[in-house]
């Protein structure tokens, strides 16, 4: 038995091949019945041929379907269950398992074809919920966990702050000291001197990047009631997005972006800034749009040198945060968060193609045409 | 009238010079008679040349003395007060504030002086506690409270980590997906399985660099009951000061660094490492000892390019505090656990010189002959 399949043959070349039908490997392995697979830009890394990797697998670590066939060691699927899959194999943490593999990878056939084969299905796969839009459930995969854990790093980053004794500003501290610069430094205290959890509510947080995962990061940083998100990128539509989120949008090209934030600021910086692009530029405006002690969290994927030196990292106190989400991990707080945007995010799937059109639908995502592009299968 | 004082003239070359006494400039400034004062490892770095700077200046960021005068808005010390005085003028956030101004400097003159002029005199300068070793005290201008800092954010970061939602690793996870890699898993479920507390004083943590610094963040380590604390460092002599705080010495060029660490954490690398010693290879070392999602907490002073790629920080990640201490903020806490480890602390003042000898007290301690240098006036 065969089945369609999108294959990776190399830079800008992705097309639809017959490839044998998906089969059980090991006793722990699932087979999926694949409804809708995502187009991810993690894939444009592979598509452009930034990324070194081999030939001829098949592409898409973002897939939900119906259970197939399971292992004899399978014990929390049935065939028959709706499922979606986290965007790798995994039995142990997520992101950093020792024994994890990425679908869509020499390694591993993707999902962007009639069946995958799921290794480790009792970790890998989650039962559909059945509150949530079928066609953003795609995104529960990869994109939106990552959105939201790059934002709550951010938050983890700016609470930890806020409570520590290594780091915590007192009024105390500056008694009889006023007379230079006095009225800065009120502003100072003014910032630091509200309670926790408005401190994080009060905090401008910047969100560099509004494809789909930076619209997945503003919306949890609002959901978590951040009244500042700051959104930066250079195509129009995708701030026109960011900004139905309730985010203030920075149209690179036309705004300064360090100009911006710092006039908002008072000159002070932001308190965190979540770079989701992956490039050198990317990484270095955050960092220059950081107050001191500011938090960077990165989840991007990079290829390149860190746009800093040791110095600057020394002078500017910052924490930085870097790598991939724990999809399982945080799977369930994300998916609350999902559920809670979904009315907000029925925009934001631009693309709904066969699966036969998949290269046209990597080439649009690639030229940032579409927002996001599902393939229906 | 004049003073004596210890003048910054080029790479490897201070010497006494005679200088016009200290006096007030603002009212807000006070003079201080200066009885002990050190010679800091950080002010190595002008000294061997790798900091570009000029010269002319009086040396020195550490010391305590008397207050001699006082100007007309200084409302919290009297002449005749013993103080201690922090690294820089400040009258905000000590590390970052944006009119700080570090002592020893061409913009402050530093205290290896009979006489120093203390700006913001309110907020520099510390009374002097009645129960602790006036030779001690000496360690609070700076090395005390950094290498207390490096210890604290790493344990810092941990404890947030251990409480995060976003790392947490619970053994309902790794249900019925044994099969492959079981015992390998079972490890890893009983390191996280303990309470907050437990696991951080369960964690190993990396100090490299066991000069002054290094012994103040391995003191700070164990005072908070951390357990396997690692003292790597090249000089046997160090080693020894750093196994009489109960560290577990590694002697670089004999012991092989990664191999320990990763042999005593069952392959898993080291759950926090503080780097204090301000060069390239000691900042690859602790990127290299660390686990994934470990923290990086570095306090040593850094010239070069940061030895990691992007990449890598992606793929490990990990979380990465670097900078200069708060010393102000952190005063009261740092200043409990030194008193705490007074006793021990005895023998941490290797060399008590004159103010005449201390060109003298710069070249052993540069060539790590001298574990701490003091000159007395």
């Amino acid at each position: 038995m065969s089945m369609k399949a999108v294959v990776f043959r190399g830079p800008f070349d992705v097309g639809i091949e017959q490839r044998p039908r998906s089969q059980l490997k090991d006793s722990t392995d699932a087979i999926v019945r694949v409804n809708i697979a995502g187009i991810c830009g993690s894939e444009l890394h592979m598509y452009r041929g930034h990324q070194q990797t081999g030939t001829g697998h098949i592409m898409g670590h973002e897939f939900v379907g119906i259970v197939e066939e399971i292992g004899s060691d399978v014990s929390s699927f049935q065939p028959g269950d709706e499922v979606v899959s986290i965007f790798s194999a995994v039995w142990g943490l997520t992101n950093r398992c020792i024994n994890g593999t990425a679908f869509g990878t020499p390694l591993l056939d993707g999902g962007q074809a009639e069946y995958v084969r799921v290794p480790f299905a009792d970790g890998t796969l989650q039962h559909a919920p059945t509150n949530l839009d079928r066609r953003l459930l795609i995104m529960m995969c990869d994109i939106f966990p990552t959105g939201y854990y790059g934002s709550q790093r951010a938050i983890e980053g700016l609470k930890t702050q806020y409570n520590s004794k290594l780091t915590s500003f007192t009024p105390k501290e500056t008694h009889g000291i006023a007379q230079n610069g006095a009225e800065e430094n009120e502003q100072n205290l003014s910032y630091f001197s509200n309670s926790a959890i408005g401190k994080i509510q009060e905090s401008t947080i910047v969100v560099i990047g509004c494809g789909p995962v930076g619209i997945c990061a503003i919306a949890a940083a609002r959901w978590e009631g951040i009244k500042k998100v700051f959104a930066i990128d250079s195509v129009e539509d995708r701030l026109v997005e960011a900004a139905s989120f309730g985010a203030i949008p920075i149209l690179l090209g036309k705004d300064d972006p360090k100009e911006h934030i710092m006039k908002v600021t008072n000159n002070r910086g932001a308190d965190a800034v979540v770079e989701v692009v992956g490039n050198k530029a990317a990484l270095r405006s955050a960092f220059e749009l950081l107050r001191p002690c500011g938090i960077l969290s990165s989840v991007g994927f990079h290829q390149d040198e860190l746009p800093f030196t040791a110095l600057e990292f020394y002078q500017a106190n910052i924490t930085v945060n870097f790598g991939r989400v724990p999809v399982r991990t945080i799977f369930d707080d994300a998916l609350r968060c999902l559920t809670a945007n979904q009315d907000k995010m029925q925009n934001y799937i631009s693309h709904e193609l066969p699966l036969n059109e998949a290269a046209r639908g990597y080439r649009i995502f690639e030229q940032t045409k579409a927002r996001k592009v599902i393939l229906k299968i």
